[in-house]
């Protein structure tokens, strides 16, 4: 199976009922402990070679991206984070000079947001792998479900800077790559912040956050409310020294993509100017189910959906 | 750093304050939600040729054992188990010829003890592992601190039969087997019910699972609660085929151990009853700081404790 496919076979044994009010597709599993008092619950792990290389890696690094990757799905459903779960797995002891860095960084990133390490699992393997279980609150999750066909789509940030540091590394030295490019694939920031003043006005109508590229993710949001999406070539927010294609279908950006009613594009403006953050206006979801457009020019090319499947041969 | 420095060193960044009230050597987090309402977290990761080998394991069988690691600390705070993250890391694409199988295992254990799973993460890695996050709840959680001079002692079930199994196996094929030694280390039963119905009746004063061994597990609650014990040789209930040295050292029985006063030694008796399950009185805390001692026909033998350490070299 493919990840995708994979993906759709767990479905079987996922639970979606009673106090569960979305778990299937959703960037966290959202459960519902009362009237506005929701539990959200994520887990990301990242392994050796896969996810990263300590070819251009600090430990430091990777505690910070750890904890973003969980910060950043807690985010996507309008979410606080609060307790964390580490799981290590080593081929080598734990020592101070690599495992202190590694926490420091994780646990900064946590912390700047209120939230703490209460436990874990630490293991040994042959591969090197860092896993972490994030539990946030909220009293508003916004989900996928919900964008419906006239909505705005908005992205918060650049794109591109991830996908755009793997394409340099492959050549430059780390010490030559723009500083943020290097930022934002190795040191990449959650949109907490935005997650909850979204949550708080209840004005997304969907969103998620970026991990597998802008066309990809945005057609998750189409497919789960059987619409298709319009993106205007112009307004798309390409990070500096990164291409159109990778803001497109580059991953790891770990922006937030939300849809709003545009009746509340004051209120968006107004959430700008207090979180003094630029919201970019990409596009607009349209009827026709599925199918995802780039408009430039007036023209109107229709784009395949395609980011990275751990699976594919 | 060997696990154990490792454990104490990891520490520095994990909380404990708030509504946390207690994560530091404990089998869960446990976070106090309300009054009477908590909630326990708790996650364990097996990885191939560390944990298991899928020479004698069939997935089913690790699917199961897998809910068992994670059932069993819920159920050493007197917890319901309620929902399960899974991390899958694999280093071939999931078909559904191991992966079925595999979930198959996994769901009834959890489903059991009225769990689900909700949500987790595939990835792709060079070592085959899974693991998985488990959140449960209770009105009254049992920790491992507690246990005063005088407590008695009590395990939940026969010891040593998973350690005979990691004997056996060296030189015998799994089929040769006995039944008894191959189910306590493949199929390992978590002690759910007996967790919840203590914590019910509030009667355990101290209580853990038994992953690491029956006397480092032990000395664990001698620490926390800075007494001794001493252990009845003739009380220990060894699993048929296991030796004494597998059930006072033996892990992955997933036994609870737990201290009660004496005066409520009769509802225990009763729990016993209507449980329809032998619980094993095996020894008594005593004042003498972390010594424990194995008594023997009248003798008293300091007893070392020592157990498995993923890190010693």
């Amino acid at each position: 199976m493919t990840e995708m496919e994979w993906l759709e076979y767990l479905k079987i044994y996922i639970n979606e009922g009673g106090t569960l009010i979305k778990t299937k597709n959703e960037d966290c599993a959202v459960i519902k402990l009362s009237e506005e008092n929701y539990l959200l619950l994520t887990t990301d792990t990242m392994v050796e070679e896969v996810h990263f290389s300590l070819k251009y890696f600090s430990f430091y690094e990777l505690g910070i991206k750890l904890a973003t990757s969980n910060l950043s799905d807690i985010a996507a459903c309008g979410g606080e984070p609060l307790w964390g779960l580490l799981t290590l797995g080593a081929p080598f002891p734990p020592e101070e000079n690599w495992a202190k860095p590694f926490l420091e960084g994780l646990n900064q990133s946590l912390k700047k947001y209120g939230a703490y390490l209460i436990g874990g699992d630490t293991v040994k393997s042959k591969v090197l792998f860092f896993g972490l279980t994030l539990v946030g609150k909220t009293s508003f999750p916004i989900l996928r479900k919900g964008a419906s066909s006239g909505d705005l789509v908005f992205v918060s940030k650049k794109l591109g800077g991830s996908a755009a540091f793997l394409r340099l590394i492959k050549t430059l030295d780390k010490d030559w790559i723009p500083e943020n490019i290097k930022k934002a694939h190795l040191v990449p920031c959650p949109e907490v912040e935005l997650g909850l003043k979204l949550s708080q006005y209840k004005l997304a109508t969907s969103m998620l956050d970026i991990s597998d590229g802008l066309v990809l993710d945005l057609a998750r949001i189409c497919e789960e409310n059987r619409v298709g999406a319009e993106l205007y070539e112009e307004n798309i927010p390409i990070e500096t020294h990164a291409t159109l294609d990778e803001a497109l279908f580059g991953g790891e950006d770990y922006a937030l993509l939300f849809t709003v009613k545009e009746k509340d594009l004051k209120k968006i403006r107004e959430i700008e100017i207090s979180l003094n953050k630029k919201l970019y206006l990409i596009g607009r979801i349209i009827k026709e189910e599925k199918n995802i457009y780039l408009i430039k020019h007036k023209k109107r090319l229709r784009i395949e959906p395609r980011g990275f499947d751990h699976f594919i041969k």
